[in-house]
């Protein structure tokens, strides 16, 4: 039975599933924690329910992939490493050089490593990763599966800031999104789902997590969407602060003298829900909490994610489904009420009752001018078929 | 014949015009250009069409002003200066301390400069106008009206950024919005053309100029507005960038060794429709021009504008109106086209006809579901009603 991994790498952990192949069944599941960091641990969660974690040292990605070929064997999820065909890779930045996933040689390796400057913290421990495999499964192909090549799509019209030309000859400043493959994802089940072509429906996707964005898709492929050069802009998220007049950096950074990078950190690490509540990053901290500044957080919330999906409605000139995914996308019925809301006069009829319990389904009325989903994502699937398209698995 | 002035400055120039009581006649208007720097002049253009220009050196707001009060007797537009009730100056930051027009006393002065760093180049320089007044025309009732006023009945849903709380009660980092004078005269005339209420309207105004700007307008109130805490916030302006992820600041910074201030002179003067094309700031010079970049500069000016409306038309739940003023909104039929188009799948059927030729008029069909309109913005009229107002004139 031929097999292939799905890692979903951050900049200091990798979430993995290993699947069967053809039948896309999850045989095991885990995590490798902390790596390079004190506190490290893995975790292995096999088909039959068993978990298995041991605290154990993992300086490197090297380490963390011995660790998990190791416990393969041993909880005899593989009898023989060579079952593993392929291995697909999360990878954040792909910039403009990758539109869609891609065998990874030693060339395309350098490519994901030049394009450290766009995810500093990501990139190279996602490249560190790729190497690992290269080495200790030498014959198997690996596959770069990038966050951006989704909205490699966009028109330059969606794509380009509105500051000197240059800087995007000069340095690729641009519009390049992320959530990338779980949109796609969300796409295609989204068209299942509503029984139609993906090429004849104008979708909203928004992938609601600690990082959030909100994607619009025409005719299967990305149209716009809401983060930017980075996942820091577009809506308000856990500690991100989404878009900010520019001059707000200028004004604190000479009141408090900070520097640029100071800056963009505050940003990245102490904004959004967390910075207005001044309570939690976490969405579930805020629900049903009635203080007045996670009151404000969430409505704050709200409003930007009404915003971007009530432009891009008119970008597309009109909507067949808003989706929700992702942690709070998919489990708080609470923001999804509120955004479902401000679409009634829309013609969107909510399904309230629906709407109570998480799971994918439908959350709108079935006569709804514009259908309200929740589909939770599963961007390790995606890794997985496109392991198995491009290394020709099927 | 009581006779009102209306002061509305920028940082080196003021543009004035006086008025006939209750009648709003203009009796004289002209400007005082290149106060405190070399190549100054005066100009006053009479009723009757006349108009004298002389090059003099202006070396502060104190001699513009003595320029203006000879003048206006010098042609004979008064008789003598104790006819002039009261004189009204535009100011651009009001902060959180102005929410309607002013008389403006020592205290309220000091107010106004005590605000200058939101707004460094016009609010001294609007000051020193206010001070020449009282010193030339000790009797009579100086007004502030503020562009930031209109704004301040936005929830704080709309003004607060998600970034620290702390910012806000520290520093007043908030959104203020911009354009807040000649939202309001939009709002009283387009409610007029509309024959309703105000109260009972939902308008999005977009406010076309070198500065540009989309508010939506609730019950006659603000709601919420596309400018931010400065007006470099919002859609692609002339030379500014209009929201842009702020990452892109700090990744251009380290680049190009820039400082914060360095950057943000860029985003303010050399990006927007300039940054983008290369060839201009003036939208007259991108229209009709069919070099790639200055489509493609006009293309993302539309698609900003769009955004905008479209993510206030839901916040509002609807639209009655959506009415184009200033320099572009009042006379660039090709954006004003673009932008209905886009609407039309929510019930706007654009006068195409009408929409060909400029001035204040529907360009909506009489069925139309949201109107569409152009209405040529008079800040001025609006600043002498202030004082008319607020200086107990009628």
């Amino acid at each position: 039975m031929k097999k292939v991994l799905a890692i979903n790498s951050g900049s200091s952990s990798f979430k993995y599933k290993l699947f069967a192949v053809p039948e896309e069944k999850v045989l095991a599941e885990g995590i490798a924690d902390r790596v390079g960091i004190d506190g490290s641990s893995f975790e292995i969660k096999l088909a039959n329910g068993e978990k298995h974690e041991e605290r154990v040292a993992i300086p490197d990605q090297e380490t963390a992939v011995n660790l998990l070929l190791k416990a393969l064997k041993e909880y005899k999820v593989v009898e023989d490493l060579s079952e593993i065909a392929g291995v697909g890779h999360r990878i954040v930045a792909g910039g403009e050089d990758f539109t869609d996933s891609a065998i990874i040689d030693q060339e395309k390796l350098q490519k994901v490593y030049d394009l450290k400057e766009y995810a500093p913290l990501h990139n190279p421990a996602e490249g560190k990763g790729i190497e690992a495999f290269m080495k200790l499964l030498p014959d198997v192909p690996e596959v770069g599966v990038f966050d951006t090549s989704f909205h490699q799509t966009l028109d330059p019209e969606h794509y380009m800031y509105s500051i000197p030309y240059k800087y995007y000859e000069k340095y690729g400043v641009r519009k390049y999104g992320a959530h990338g493959t779980s949109v796609r994802y969300i796409t295609g089940r989204a068209a299942e789902m509503l029984e139609h072509d993906a090429k004849d429906l104008k979708l909203i996707v928004c992938h609601l997590g600690s990082g959030a964005s909100v994607t619009a898709v025409k005719n299967g492929k990305s149209y716009d969407t809401s983060m930017g050069f980075t996942p820091l802009a577009g809506v308000t998220m856990g500690t991100r602060s989404g878009d900010v007049d520019p001059s707000v950096l200028q004004y604190i950074m000479n009141k408090e003298n900070l520097d640029i990078n100071q800056m963009i950190d505050i940003l990245n690490d102490q904004s959004g829900l967390l910075g207005i509540s001044g309570i939690s990053s976490d969405m579930r901290d805020l629900e049903n909490n009635s203080d007045e500044k996670a009151v404000l957080a969430r409505k704050i919330f709200v409003n930007h994610i009404r915003q971007y999906i009530g432009s891009y409605i008119v970008e597309l000139k009109g909507a067949d489904a808003i989706i929700f995914t992702a942690g709070i996308g998919e489990h708080d019925a609470g923001i999804r009420e509120e955004i479902m809301k401000s679409f009634e006069f829309m013609g969107l009829k909510p399904d309230y009752e629906a709407n109570k319990s998480n799971g994918e389904k439908f959350i709108s009325k079935p006569d709804s001018a514009i259908k309200a989903m929740i589909i939770p994502t599963d961007e390790e699937l995606m890794i997985e078929r496109d392991v198995v398209r491009l290394a020709h698995l099927s």
